[in-house]
């Protein structure tokens, strides 16, 4: 049970309906899921954020599977069990193998072991890794 | 500073100086990063934390590319600069245009804002969600 | 159920008893939460936590509203189920409106995300920000 | 030094000059810092992020110094030096005193423990923390 | 219930076979939690991980309950039931009294608070903490 | 430079003077590291910290050293550059040896990397490990 009421189609106003609408259309399904129906609890955050998220995941310089697979790479780092099973089934729907979800898991557990271990003693950085491209 | 002594060269015992080998003819490139060099300070956590790292990071279902990519998005997600900077660094020396470092940031940024957001309601999970693949 | 017996009030011994008894009078009401009878599984914690937070929370420079917005912001961002929960109840119960929530919630989600950004970039501070008051 | 080359005014292209000199307007002043300059580096994500966080910073239900609070509580949780030294400073020109300084961290250090107690016992959420407003 | 399928002594294939007999004759009992059932569906990780593991939770420079008191603590601020969980449960078993686990959250706890103090208020390091040991 | 004025000895007031007599005598040492001359900024909070630390870091049902390890692993969890260098540093100084340090970043970095194994795979709890002494 969320904090906030899940707000159901019946219950949107013109605002809420209007992204609803939008979610629809762009997924190409009549499903919303409960993430939205909590947003919508603040109508400007709903709003604000599903275009925010449309732009951001949208195909561009990198492929729409690798997008998904970063967003389950922060949210398994964060311990966010909602964002890590939709995620999870977002990048499945989008042609992720077994595989691939395993490899992502590999990297996540490195990438968090190795963070902690650059920390605990403190590494410098090196000289070599402070260049930035013109 | 680190909090412990960096290895040098001359100093390795012959545990170290394999992994240095092995570090050298992986990458092929007579440098060894701070990271290792702090890491040689117990040998064999510099020894498993090497072979993992070279296991994880090789190639295979995902592209190597890729899974710089993964890095970058854990290391921002947790803080640390060492991590950021050096695999901001590899990234690059792979390929990584700045348009993708550009789309990795701003999924690093949305995933860790929707995170909190799924988390500070306590958005429950939608059934859809629950199922796993045979 | 939580990794420790919950303590109830016929188990209490005199220290545990002597807390409860200042949280009932503190707060006006016979209710103790899970969270109290789970530290009174170490007295001295169970003492030591509930004077700290009295003291903190009670009114200052801060209203006692402004200090439950802060306690749901940190909450979040940590993704203390708990935390969220209790506090997010308690800052209703002090007159929080379902609007001021959708605004704590919007910037929680804003900050995790350019504190993401900033830490991504590694974004050097402005030497503007490095001034202490006198 | 950042991991992308800070934006110049000379260097800005037209989406990013548009937003430079929105920021320069809305805040009144010819400065812009580091953040934004960083953000430049991909202007998509400069323009989504600086309207979002002027939506979600401008008054509301809640008092803008009161959104900066909860600013620097996320910011200190998450330990990102940029944005708690940025958003202290911003803080204290909407009129901080230093008794709501100290009183801030006070809290962002007691939420931080109960936090980790919450969950380090696993403690249960009581049924009536449960309850959700119509 | 867990992304993805836990694997089963029936369903396990020669290499994941291998890891669960010597999990077994490691720890000297027949039963393999789910960790390591999950962990099967990526062979790999579940080899390396287990071999990391064993490694380093081996009686060494530390006595192995300290080891899993430390895990403790982690998995406390990390926030992972699962882990808090296990480790718990496997400190009992090596001795943990209740006084020793209410000590470990007393400093879990404290640990955490002061971390986000320093943060907070950007505390530098003193001199006399830089000196590495030769 | 941290965001407060560091409050040194001539401009103690008499609550901060009691505080740093407390710990020159419970140290036996004149030395005043920076983090209580931040602390002092807001003298309630410097007295609340110096007492809880105090009480938690002194011998009981753990060893002193065993303390100082598990507030270095906390630290390096969540980044704290200053609590990782001052924990580090008072580890040395009660006997912690390299082969002990390098074990506790061993476990601490295997801990961080299994934390979100369990949290990225949503590993369900063993029935087993639900049980609680009485």
């Amino acid at each position: 049970m969320s904090t906030v009421r899940l707000v159901g189609d019946a219950d949107a106003g013109p605002e809420v309906r209007a992204v609803f609408d939008d979610i629809r259309a762009t997924r190409k399904t009549d499903f919303i899921n409960n993430f939205w129906r909590a947003l919508a609890h603040h109508p400007p955050t709903l709003k604000r954020t599903w275009e925010s998220v449309k732009q951001v995941m949208a195909p561009g310089a990198l492929d729409p599977l690798v997008k998904e697979l970063l967003y389950i790479a922060v949210s398994a780092t964060n311990g966010c069990e909602y964002c890590v099973r939709s995620h999870t089934a977002a990048a499945r729907a989008k042609g992720m193998s077994e595989a691939q979800l395993g490899e992502v898991m590999a990297i996540v557990g490195m990438a968090n072991e190795t963070n902690r271990l650059a920390t605990g003693y403190q590494v410098p950085v090196d000289e070599v890794f402070m260049k930035v491209p013109d």
